[in-house]
């Protein structure tokens, strides 16, 4: 039943594709609609749905409005009867015309674009408060988890030292599966490609460019700081073998791509992907498959963990909604949300001079005095050994080591001088090590 | 370094306990104060702190405010410099009087005051809503978890289907530790006690009252209606054995007391609380110790997972600045956020019609022909038995059964049909089984 206090709320929306689908059946679909409006005193009306192409197929649902589908987005944002627009496009032009003017007509914006806010999201963001409007984007990391609004909202006051990102649900079903089944990362991407949970082109996914964009929206917000994009240190999952897996589980670890904004000193932080190996106990050790995780770590708060489903239609769906719910309110009382921070101004650091353990498997020559010549590398670049395995392998050993704390710096150079040793085949993996953080 | 732009905020502060004495540090210390100022834009400045007796002791703390200190509540809330009220008193009134007097001249208010909140939550929001301001309440529920926000705003539009809660830590603890000690209830409360994890008299955390509280809150946020906490059904932990805790591990499942908000139909809720066989391959059974998490089951939302430090005075005051910068943000616009709705009306099922999965324990003579005794009553109610094990312990023997899916109802007449055997000695312990949500 309609209640004639409802106000009402008409939407443009821009991209029709898994995403937008969800999104028309959550503000179409009669039995959804009418909870809604119980639940918000919001009449949602979608007006118009702009796409590329007009001819590719659409819902069939009874009451999917065809209607409304048009491939003229500027004739659709022209019209003088639209609130809100949800920007579901992707990709950096058209979407950022399309928001900038959307924005200036004082039209809030939803938008689910990481690549686009991780370049411009501060410089959006000003725009939109300087429009007396929202521009919320929670469905550009990790899905229907709440992460940005924690960030923006709940830890507006915190000082937050770490945090630590599950992001892309491609390469933690890859990781996860590679260490059930023991199975090798080209098998295992394979199956994912012939499954649909990786592009056929899997690239963004597994050389963490989708995950570098994700941690500089998260660092942004953390450290209410601009980061560029290619001040991101990216590492990529390909290299990661089975055995590597294997011997991260015997140490009592597993291996996870991690999205990492750390705070540094005073005025730098960290900001970068890479493989992890991360610590059995830990919580985001138990986040498999497709789903994501982010873990906050807290000056006062302490160790949070948002945990959620990180794509797909509806999951995403559900947070671009409670976005439209969010900036339609503040537009009823234009009172957006404030603009992202860029006061804090911190720097990113250079990778060169962060600390890390490290974990590191190299080949060798099953001969005396290999050991010898090896920990001698090791030392002589000042990097000190935590525990080593040996493990005969034919005519060839392997060498598993875990090191203390040291730089990049060290490890780098240590793994050079190793590369040069004549006993010494191959350096077969190195991997991060994450620390505890210190509330665990 | 101050900036002219920052709106000043004056803060009225009544309660001084852990958290009370954790916020004030926060808004005092002169390195967070900077930090936070640079943040926020806000200028948070504390300018009375009313509590009961001045003679307790304070912290030493070369910034502490001792001056602010007053037990003059009254005037302190009749000064007209006042622009925002933090309520950490607990119990009903004054407290409740001292919000509303608060709301009905404008000021928002912060609270983390559960009990209050789950009785009036829904009076005292519309109130603060007509009087245009923010009643916060975050850190009521799960400390520094930022579970009140999500359901709030970022779930506004979403169909909830279940809350399950781990929301009390000293019960967490104590089950927690007796799972990896092996010990004995009495003898972990004990320790529980001494270690000051629990307080000299449990009853408010073993017997449930606490985590009903907030039961009634989560139900209320999830399903927008009201709950009465008299209708919130409560079992607490100290039936719970360690014996019990061992077969349930051993049938794959660990034992935590859970807030349950569950929607049953179209129009009725179970909000409920008490001990639960969890999966342990369900991520609540990773939460251990003082750690809180709530689990979310959405429609389109799928399952998310809110986790961190449910208690202590720093996550829980880091909460409530979360909520002073909302309010204090809204406060300058005129926009609070919406009053709970409890536009939905759903009413509270009776225990009576719900269904679960259980696991009964039977201490039983070992004789021949016992057990068929017993599955012939479970037989009688319609209860359909999923697996036993069976163990001697010396003259006796000790039944274990899983049933599948049965009512409530069947179940206690089974349950008191079974004591009424001869040959049961005794009902060691029933417990209900958490079924997993559909897309884990």
């Amino acid at each position: 039943m309609e209640s004639s206090h409802d106000s009402v709320v008409r939407i443009a929306l821009l991209g029709c594709g898994n995403v937008g689908a969800a999104l028309v059946e959550l503000l179409s679909d009669p039995a959804r609609r009418e909870e809604l409006r119980q639940r918000t005193n919001l009449d949602l009306q979608l007006v118009g749905i702009g796409v590329r192409d007009l001819n590719k197929q659409r819902s069939s649902a009874s009451w999917f409005p065809s209607d409304l589908v048009t491939d003229d987005l500027d004739g659709l944002l022209g019209r003088d009867d639209i609130d809100l627009v949800v920007e579901l496009l992707g990709g950096i032009e058209p979407a950022a015309g399309f928001i900038r003017s959307s924005l200036e007509h004082g039209r809030p914006v939803v938008s689910a674009n990481k690549a686009l806010l991780a370049e411009q999201g501060v410089a959006l963001s000003a725009l939109a408060a300087d429009n007396g409007v929202d521009l919320n984007f929670e469905a550009a990391v990790a899905g229907a988890v709440p992460v940005i609004r924690t960030l923006r909202i709940s830890l507006a006051g915190e000082s937050v030292n770490r945090v630590l990102g599950i992001v892309n649900g491609t390469t933690n079903y890859i990781l996860s599966t590679m260490a059930t089944e023991g199975s090798d990362y080209a098998h295992v991407l394979g199956d994912a490609i012939a499954l649909g949970l990786a592009e056929a082109d899997p690239t963004a996914d597994v050389e963490g460019f989708d995950a570098a964009a994700k941690a500089a929206i998260l660092a942004g917000l953390a450290f209410g700081s601009v980061v560029p994009l290619d001040q991101v240190f990216r590492e990529g999952i390909t290299k990661i073998r089975s055995v590597d897996m294997a011997f991260a589980r015997q140490f009592g670890y597993c291996i996870k791509l991690l999205a990492i904004a750390e705070r540094v000193g005073d005025d730098e932080m960290s900001v970068r992907v890479h493989p992890a190996m991360v610590p059995l106990s830990h919580p985001l050790a138990q986040v498999d498959g497709a789903y994501n995780a982010v873990f906050i770590e807290g000056m006062a708060a302490g160790s949070l963990m948002l945990y959620g489903q990180g794509a797909g239609g509806m999951p995403t769906a559900s947070a671009v909604l409670g976005d439209i719910i969010d900036a339609a309110r503040n537009a009823a009382t234009k009172s957006p949300a404030p603009a992202l921070s860029n006061d804090a101004n911190y720097s990113v650091i250079a990778l060169d001079s962060l600390t890390s353990e490290f974990y590191i498997s190299l080949d060798v020559v099953d001969q005396s005095g290999v050991l010898a010549q090896v920990t001698k590398v090791f030392g002589d670049h000042n990097v000190s050994i935590r525990s080593m395995e040996q493990v005969g392998i034919g005519e060839e050993a392997r060498l598993i080591f875990l090191t203390h704390e040291a730089t990049e710096r060290d490890l780098a150079a240590t793994i050079h001088d190793l590369e040069a040793l004549s006993v010494v085949d191959a350096v077969g993996g190195v991997i991060r090590v994450i620390g505890q953080s210190e509330d665990l």
